[in-house]
């Protein structure tokens, strides 16, 4: 077996960042859906993808707390592995089909932020939570029932970027629906170059689409969602602000990543 | 109702690290029972607990994720209120009676680092991580069956103190075997003085016993388990090292706090 | 040698949270005056303190880079030692004397909270950042000069407190004008007990000034003062919103702590 | 003025994980030389580079409280770019030439990791502490005077990795014979493939060389050494555990970024 994907590349492959594919993911999550100003969602959008006119400025922001593991049991170390992630997904097209484009993302750990980056999602380090749900019952519990609330927020670097909240209203029989099961991913795959006159010129640029194997959804519930974009100091994601709030989602989602599909290589 | 419990006491109440009990709690448990060497595990107990000659030196090693909440919605602002737990219960007799002392406990935030305090658990910072379970299925899971196991680490000042294991085997029928159910907690209230002189005279110095509300235990799992404290520089814990490794548990828990008993009052 | 003043009473004493004093403290300063709305101060202020007539909302903004030690060589594991603070005084009468009062305090380290919290500094958890100064030059050096800025921030869960900047002028040959070093400072020392009934009279409930010998003042420049404190979420911090800015001023502080007097002694 | 050179691509660049170059960098350094297993040392260099003959197994432990800028004023943002730095550096030979090879390093900060990432340095996520020196005098204050001692230690997920300790004897009149000094740094630039199939064909694979500079070196004192790199799970530093150690520094140093060097590209 290949013992060693990415950096650093230690002799048995152990200290590693990351692991080699295949990597597998179970999480739960808080989705909600909005519209952002059409002009500012555009503005987000690198070269090859457009604004869906089907659904302008449609949004979606989620929050997940994600337990990874590969093929060494490394869902046995939580320290290490385990995160918590906020990203924004917006609508587009390439080439004439409905994709969403992420364009700000944070998580809580080096290793998921590494795993990102290969995967083109353009990931920073930050704070991210949200209320859970526990079998043993008290006013902290939060089941997973009608009128429960659920909160989440994200910071970075000492400030908050977002907070969601979602009450509960019903469970989604059908989660064909959701804004994450019906449109593929697409993102910017980018690394830049360092030597002098070529800071222009990366030697990544990638137009990618994420390929999610095994893809499960369970235990999804509905609700009204709330969502904010705090202005932060140096920080861009509250020009998307919503202009409308949709609907709200709380659920468990996982998949697995093997393989990434190359739309377009502007690589030069 | 009460605005200020605890400092900072703004004139609101919104800025004082906990809010005013009652305080409820549901979470998520790894729990291995352990034998420490009797002669280290009398040495952690304070005044006027000793030994139980009935299971010297046992005791247990939780690791919890805890929701927490009071009467402002806490829940639902889950980067200030959310944690994670390791601590340690230490098999003692007070008073003829079986009761556990608490003599380490870490947790990664500062609320319930201030109401441990209040309630007598000598808690300070660490980072805890315990496997999570979800369900959505993939190699990630962690379904709660058997053969799945979970693991948890503990660390302070970028030491690890501990690690946990478990083995799922069987579902338990009657939890009230399991360690946390059977003993109350007797803790050391300690607060001690600064003046010059009376450094050996503390300001709050008395032995207390835990009331917890409402305990609920839920969805237990018992199976293998296993138990190790690393050698860390500066610290004491790995003086309880396992002699002997038990159980192992994995459930959810539930109380509420708003009481607390004064056995012994020691201050001068 | 005394081996435990605090918690956790470990056998040897090396797992307590903080070590026995005398306690040594030397760190760098950026402090910016100010003044918050009067009546606004007036109410963070606890019984037995007053707005001071001659300074009415006076108050400065402190960020400190610490670097703390007792008998031990802990300036030698700075992982579990060393830490960052912000904090607000705000001037007040003390049986018609001029003191200081801090109303709001953050910090990035356990020892330094519950050492803070043994001297009635109502010490949170937070983070805090300040530009530092280096000895080798390039545009990231901030020398200690004329027209250099260096900048400040503090964040608890996540949200933003307080940023502070200071333009550097000239070099104060005359500390004593120094907010810092013109007034006491009393705390309100206080540990509240949670006994049903009792949980509106604390265990502790002294007002205290604090006693720091061999106070140093070093390299202290002035300049221009900037301050903020953004609107957070469930935080009372910004009640205190500059109405005017003063003077800022950048340097290096040291002292030591081994005593606290009680001024009155409220505790029922 | 170019606005975006590394991901996010956002529209005003100012969510971009880092800013363009040039990148300014001022810090303070401790030191320690030792000598590896030269088979251990060798395990880690990439093809294209050997164990220098000459010193063998030889190699250097670095510590840095960094602050960085780029153009538009980061040191005023220390919360978002100052961050702290550990990592080792091999002597080893390009093409006959002495160079160095840095195969871990661990920062606190996600914009130094992708400054890192895009150089060649093969960052992960730790926590990083120094012994710091103050001018305001207490035993606190660690003056950089003969027989003070300094201390650093790493960590990554809870663990520590290395810990270093230096006694300083004398001031450094010439710098040049300093480790970092006289041997150009050699990195590994690396991104790979996710595509299936392409796992082990990655897109960036390029032997390059650090370019440093107006590399400034101040204020540097020499001493006794210590070193060592524990045991921990999951990791192999303590692979390249010191079998003997050397000198130690303590200083301070400054350069600045704007170009890389590729030595050899095996990008396939």
């Amino acid at each position: 077996m290949q013992k060693q994907f990415t950096i650093p590349l230690s002799p048995r492959g152990l200290s590693s960042i990351a692991p080699p594919p295949p990597w597998h993911y179970s999480g739960d999550f808080l989705l909600v859906e909005f519209w952002a100003d059409p002009a500012a969602a555009a503005a987000v959008l690198p070269k090859g993808l457009s604004i869906d006119p089907a659904s302008p400025g449609h949004a979606t922001a989620l929050f997940i707390d994600w337990q990874f593991t590969a093929q060494d049991d490394e869902l046995l170390d939580p320290a290490r592995y385990q995160y918590r992630e906020f990203f924004i997904l917006i609508d587009a097209l390439y080439d004439g089909k409905p994709v969403s484009y992420c364009p700000y993302i944070f998580v809580d750990n080096d290793s998921a932020m590494m795993r990102g980056l290969i995967q083109g999602f353009p990931k920073r380090y930050g704070q991210v939570y949200q209320t859970r749900s526990f079998a043993a019952r008290s006013p902290a519990a939060a089941p997973v029932a009608a009128g429960t609330r659920f909160a989440a927020t994200a910071s970075a670097s000492g400030q908050r970027l977002a907070r969601a909240e979602v009450k509960l209203e019903q469970a989604v029989a059908d989660v064909s629906k959701l804004g994450i099961a019906g449109r593929p991913v697409v993102n910017l795959r980018y690394f830049p170059r360092l030597a002098a006159g070529e800071h222009q010129t990366p030697a990544v640029n990638e137009l990618v689409m994420s390929i999610m194997d095994n893809a499960q959804i369970a235990d999804v519930w509905s609700g009204e969602g709330k969502l904010s974009f705090p202005l932060a100091e140096g920080e861009e994601i509250s020009d998307l602000q919503p202009v409308r709030v949709g609907a709200g989602f709380r659920g468990s989602m996982a998949y697995s990543v093997t393989d990434l599909k190359t739309l377009v290589d502007n690589t030069k």
